[in-house]
C-alpha cells in the first residue's frame, strides 16, 4: 500500500479507538480518612504525605498505611488515599470481605450510610468506624467532552466489553460525568482478575 | 387472573427458564492427584476419602488437604478432589497466584503442558510437581440432551449473562458436551466475586 493510504488507515484506526475505547484501571483496597480520624490515628494536625498522583485530578496515594480488622482477620498495609474526606471510608474487594469476616454492600464511593463498621489501626492507635466499609461498585469517570464524544450522560448505565485474556462484558456500569474527572473505567481487583486485566487494558462502550 | 391462567403462565415461565438458564457454580482452589503422588504424600496404596459429591458425576471432594507453596507464600488446606487422575494438577485463582508469587496460565482442566511447577506438601512429605499449576478457564458442562435444547455444540464458544448483584456477561465461555456431564457453568472465585455470585445464581446463554 502507498504511504499515504497507510497514514489514512492509521488515522482512521486512531479516531475509531478514541471514540470506542476507554482505559480500564483496577483499584486495590484503600481507605479515605476524615480530618478527625487522621488526628486520632496519626496525631493532631497531622498532614498526609502524597507519594503518587492517581488518574483522577487532585487524588493521590499517600505514604501512610493502616491496618483494618474484622471478626475473622486483618488486612495490613492498606494505603491511605488523599485528600482527606468528610467521612472516613474503606473500600475493599469481596475477597477481602471474606478475609475480614464482614459482609459489605456494593456501593458507589461516598454512599456509606448503613454500611458495616470496621476497625482501623495505626500501631497502637485503634478506632472503630461506626460505618464505612464498602465494596466499590464498578463505574466510569468521564469528562464532559468525552461524554459528548461517546454519547453518554451522567448517571447513565452502560455495558463495557473488556478485551483481556479472559474477555467479558461488565453490565450495569454507571457513568459519572464531571469537569473534575479524567476519563477512566474503574473496577476492583476481583473484577480485574476475572477479566485478565493488565495495565493498559481497554474497555469498549456498548449501549 | 383465573387459576388456570396463572398455572399456564407458571408453566411458560418454567419452560422458558429451562431453555434459557443454566446454574452457575464457583470452584475454589483445589488439587487433583495422580496415584504416584498420592503414594508419596499419603503413603503407598493410600485411598482418598470421599466426603462430598460434586455436581459432575463421579467427581468428589475428599477429606484430604494439602499445602501448596510458591516463592512468595503458601496456601494451606487445599482440598483434594477425586478420583485420582493420570497427572496431578493444581487449580487456583489469579488472586492465589499473587499470594504464591507464580504466574500461571488460564487453561482448561487437563491442559497442563508447560504450565509452572508447584510445591505440594502434606505434613513433612513434600514434592515438586514439574508442571501443573493453572488458573481454570471458565467453561460450561452440558449433557447432550441439554446441548440440543440450548442449541449449542461441544467446543462452541458462547457468552453467558449472569444475573447477580454485579451483573456481567462472560464472553469466551467454552461449552463441553458429554453424556458423563451434568449441565453447569463453572467459574472461579475471582469471577464469582466479580459477578456477585451466590448459590443458585443463574446464567443466560447468549450466542
Amino acid at each position: 500500500m502507498s504511504q499515504t493510504l497507510n497514514q489514512m488507515i492509521d488515522s482512521i484506526v486512531k479516531a475509531l479507538k478514541e471514540r470506542l475505547f476507554v482505559e480500564v484501571e483496577a483499584s486495590g483496597r484503600h481507605i479515605h480518612l476524615s480530618r478527625k480520624d487522621i488526628d486520632f490515628l496519626f496525631g493532631d494536625g497531622y498532614q498526609l504525605t502524597p507519594v503518587k498522583d492517581l488518574s483522577q485530578p487532585g487524588q493521590y496515594a499517600c505514604a501512610e498505611r493502616v491496618t483494618i480488622t474484622g471478626p475473622k482477620g486483618s488486612l495490613k498495609n492498606v494505603v491511605v488515599l488523599g485528600p482527606e474526606r468528610k467521612s472516613s471510608q474503606v473500600e475493599v474487594s469481596l475477597t477481602d470481605t471474606l478475609a475480614l469476616g464482614i459482609k459489605a454492600p456494593i456501593r458507589q464511593s461516598g454512599d456509606i450510610k448503613g454500611s458495616p463498621q470496621i476497625v482501623v489501626s495505626n500501631g497502637d492507635k485503634q478506632l472503630t468506624l461506626s460505618e464505612g466499609l464498602i465494596v466499590a461498585k464498578r463505574h466510569m469517570h468521564m469528562t464532559p467532552e468525552d461524554a459528548v464524544k461517546f454519547n453518554v450522560s451522567d448517571g447513565e448505565v452502560i455495558k463495557v466489553k473488556v478485551f483481556g485474556t479472559r474477555p467479558l462484558i461488565f453490565d450495569d456500569l454507571v457513568v459519572r460525568v464531571s469537569k473534575d474527572f479524567k476519563t477512566y473505567i474503574h473496577i476492583d481487583y476481583d473484577e480485574a482478575n476475572a477479566c485478565g486485566f493488565t495495565k493498559g487494558t481497554l474497555g469498549m462502550i456498548i449501549k
